[in-house]
């Protein structure tokens, strides 16, 4: 059995500033026609940033599409042509001030595969320097301190919920022996 | 500091089969004014299934945003007004077959919570008895049995992409001390 689906034809819907959203009708392998609905997502980074006590670095910001604030690792998305390590350096010294002497891919997850074509590159950083917050005009957030393993135990808990946390400190406890 | 934004009008672009999309204009804390583009998403739900042999199902799928095939756990989308529960007993069967005698709560997710309002409810299935698959029109997939300790492995190795996926066997390795 082939898997393979085929475009016939994609209708965009909106190309915004961060999203895009695409209407693709599609030939599956049955030879039957369907649709796609996809948003289109320039990708994005993040890092486990955990300093030299053991404690990761969060930032809490408000999630305007969950009407709830989140407790998360430092991300941002890719900018036009951003190597995801650059990214990732980028965003971790823009939302905390902290430069990192290493950043080390942990891997590179798909958030939402079934509609969404973003791709998510994951790092550990360690070896932090303390610098100078530099946010975006729109970007509203709290630099929290964390220790590894009190984030553990919060995952297990299920008191963090963003995605990319949880799997960024489940990863980053099994490298630490957690 | 306060981190609540201010919904002040809200456009809604495309309504589909899966997704909405609606362009909300609001007002941070510092009384500036923001576009967030918000994608609306029912829901979904997963489950770790693993059989008396430690074999976790997975399902080989395309995933055409992606423009590739994924192995993933089951998973779905909630009906309308659907227990997650329900949703997740549901799924394992019509993807795979199987029914399950234990369906244990993991944890909910955000998987992108800057700009898509799906909520992912995370389950451990065991105690599984095979039946009858009962896939939709358009779904092809093919079922995948893994050793849960292989899967762990190829978490660490980041063969799996899908992120559900790597934080259901990341939590499940957890509880049975993998």
């Amino acid at each position: 059995m082939e898997l393979y689906e085929k475009t016939l034809s994609s209708e965009t819907i909106y190309d915004g500033k961060i999203i895009r959203l695409t209407r693709d009708e599609i030939e599956l392998p049955n030879g039957h026609h369907s649709i796609r609905e996809v948003v289109g997502h320039p990708g994005g980074a993040c890092a486990a940033a955990v300093d030299a006590g053991g404690n990761l670095l969060m930032v809490e910001q408000y999630r305007y599409p969950m009407g709830e604030t989140t407790l998360e690792i430092p991300a941002g998305k890719l900018e036009h042509g951003e190597d995801p390590a650059s990214a990732v350096a980028r965003e971790l010294r823009e939302e905390t001030g902290r430069t990192a002497d290493s950043i080390e891919f942990l891997g590179v997850t798909y958030p939402t595969p079934g509609y969404c074509a973003e791709k998510l590159y994951l790092y550990l950083a360690t070896g932090l320097h303390e610098g100078q917050q530099d946010l975006d005009a729109d970007e509203n957030l709290r630099v929290r301190l964390v220790p590894l393993r009190d984030a553990v135990r919060m995952v297990e808990r299920n008191e963090l919920k963003d995605g990319k946390t949880v799997t960024a400190i489940l990863l980053a406890a099994r490298r630490f022996g957690l």
